[in-house]
């Protein structure tokens, strides 16, 4: 058997689990079922694209967690995960997309086989990767289960980054730094979104012979809407030239071992309307206002308030959250999806949480991002890459 | 208001949704509430990376389909969707992410509002986009209606292609070749795998003045799992220099307009093992006999039966499926997730239905993938690119 690759220390992954562990007790939990991929590489190390079918890692009240998945992927299971062959569980195919029978079914006659079929079991309610179907399968099999939703259990206990992981993000802020540069340097009227993809991913990939490594692939692909379509902040991108006398905003992450470090700068190319030199006076004022208070001991609501309140003294109203947790993800979202920097959060900030500081404006035909990753500190917060914070003009 | 860009006609739309109305009444559905981005985007056009937050299309007894999502989301929505804005709902921001408020329930309030929230209603249980906590808001909001599971119902109608799908599916087979040639052209002993990915995506986005068009991003990442670690499908990349002496699988699919046309191709660098060599000799043998039998009136296990008929001979026993239909798609999967080539998949095969013949070995400690992407015709398959079908040597 080859020796698992793992990116951190076994320490970090059995800390990681009496975290979660401590959590389940103070719930009552008997059992927790993790099915968000990020969750599971977490407590694992578990890594491949394989959340299109059901997968979980059990956690039960000793012993290493469990890798459950497809027979095919406990391959991927063995050449990632620190638990050896006893943790993994693999299910045979023709459970895959079936009609008639669903990988839960599985689980459930493993579980009941093992004594642990019964009693507080935690699942991720609102998990993409827990199904309706899913849950239905567990509550019919299980009948002497009483399932709790455990949504976001984990991912809470992700809040607070270790050293090791700080260092990947870090390492992403890095790649994202080289991703903004290369699109600075190529875009111009004429240049086909397509082509300036190309380049954007060859910047967040390639390997730096002076960093001393290469970049993953980010959770959500570059987001690059130009002039009326930047109204709407989930646009990707069309094979056609990019005009002069438009604005457009560009999201995207680096990304080293899945740890992101998204960063999103706005190009306009041409003369600047006065709807965009206004735009940035007010976000990059709102942004200082906003990181003054990214410190230990004060809110999420805190960062908001003080963000819109510039915002509001410039004239722009912004009803959607400015901002949300980061670390380790996979797609479709690379926020934790736990706190909101929004009104009303009135969760504490602690040292060495991660946020995208998201000030992005969404109008009816405009948009407009800059925005910073920021890790907080104890007494104000690191920006964890360093691209200057302006709207950058191209008058070509 | 910006008039939407759609990929095709309206009279296109209207049949699709006329076909999925007539399977609505077939099962007796007074509603049907769509959560795949795909079925979204299939039914309505909607294209946007939103799919990390709840969304759906409404498809009520008559008019057109009514899109639900992130208000912010909204203008995507009016960017992308055919319906105009009385077909647009946007659920305000403080519904996103919450502990204590899910979308569905305002999704709930609105059918309520409009006489809808009774009667049977379907939705996609098993999908990745319909979690257990959304199905719990739509049970705890409407009582007086009864759940049908729909899971797939969309899909289904979505596996015969029309003429201006396979238009699309045939301008990714042409990129999808472009990038399996630049494969073949990188690829040599010390090339690190993220810089090889960095060409995979060059390859797959950019635009090409010959074909006039650029390309899309896939639902799945380029998978390229190289030696032992072949042995596990769904490994992505790492930054590590390839070696001499392995075996390398590229999993890689062109796409236009979210159209995916996959294909894998397996590289061994310097002198290839017999092992190699025999499974190029029955994969290759194998997928003639499938393709032979690939065509209208044969069944979806006649094309598996073929192919594992010859594996055996050969001594390989494949234990999982050996393809699935392929179209329009988002992440995680660009399979369609209704029928498999596998045995007791009776499916009878319709013209101008797509799969990807999907004849990968994922042995203990290593794997070899040739795969083709294919057309369902009257009297034989369309092979949707033209890649040399071998095992590529390189011996740097």
């Amino acid at each position: 058997m080859t020796e698992p690759k793992l990116h951190f220390s076994r320490s970090e992954y059995d800390a990681r689990l009496a975290r979660t562990r401590a959590e389940m007790e103070r719930r009552g939990l008997d059992l927790l079922i993790v099915t968000d991929p990020s969750n599971m590489n977490w407590l694992t190390g578990y890594d491949g694209w394989s959340f299109y079918v059901h997968q979980c890692v059990i956690v039960g009240p000793d012993g290493p967690p469990v890798w459950f998945g497809r027979g095919q992927d406990g391959n991927g299971a063995r050449r990632t995960c620190w638990m050896g062959e006893a943790g993994i569980i693999g299910y045979p195919d023709h459970y895959v997309q079936s009609t008639e029978r669903h990988p839960m079914d599985y689980l459930s006659a493993q579980l009941t086989d093992q004594g642990l079929g019964r009693g507080r079991i935690g699942v991720e309610m609102d998990n993409y990767w827990f199904t309706a179907a899913a849950f239905a399968s567990l509550q019919r099999n299980l009948p002497d289960a009483r399932f709790e939703d455990a949504t976001a259990l984990v991912n809470w206990q992700r809040a607070v980054k270790s050293e090791a992981e700080l260092t990947y993000m870090r390492q992403a802020g890095r790649i994202v730094e080289r991703m903004q540069q290369r699109i600075f340097d190529k875009v111009e009227p004429g240049i086909r979104k397509c082509d300036l993809v190309a380049e954007i991913y060859d910047a967040s990939l390639r390997y730096d012979a002076d960093l001393g490594y290469g970049g993953d692939y980010a959770a959500i692909v570059p987001l690059l809407p130009s002039g009326p379509d930047a109204g709407a902040p989930h646009l990707t991108w069309d094979d056609q030239p990019m005009k002069s006398g438009e604005g457009t905003f560009f999201e995207v992450a680096g990304v080293v071992h899945h740890y992101h470090c998204p960063l999103s700068r706005t190009v306009f190319l041409g003369k600047p309307t006065q709807t965009f030199l206004d735009a940035e006076t007010a976000v990059l004022e709102g942004m200082e206002a906003g990181l003054e208070v990214a410190k230990a001991g004060n809110t999420c609501e805190d960062i908001a308030h003080a963000f819109f309140r510039v915002l509001k003294r410039h004239g722009i109203e912004k009803d959607n959250r400015t901002g949300y947790p980061i670390g380790l993800s996979y797609p479709p979202d690379w926020g934790e999806r736990t706190m909101s920097l929004r009104p009303g959060d009135k969760t504490v900030l602690e040292e060495n949480m991660t946020f995208h500081f998201m000030t992005g404006l969404w109008m009816d035909d405009w948009g407009f991002e800059i925005t910073e990753s920021i890790r907080i500190g104890a007494n104000g917060p690191e920006c964890l890459s360093n691209v200057p914070r302006k709207l950058v003009v191209k008058d070509g």
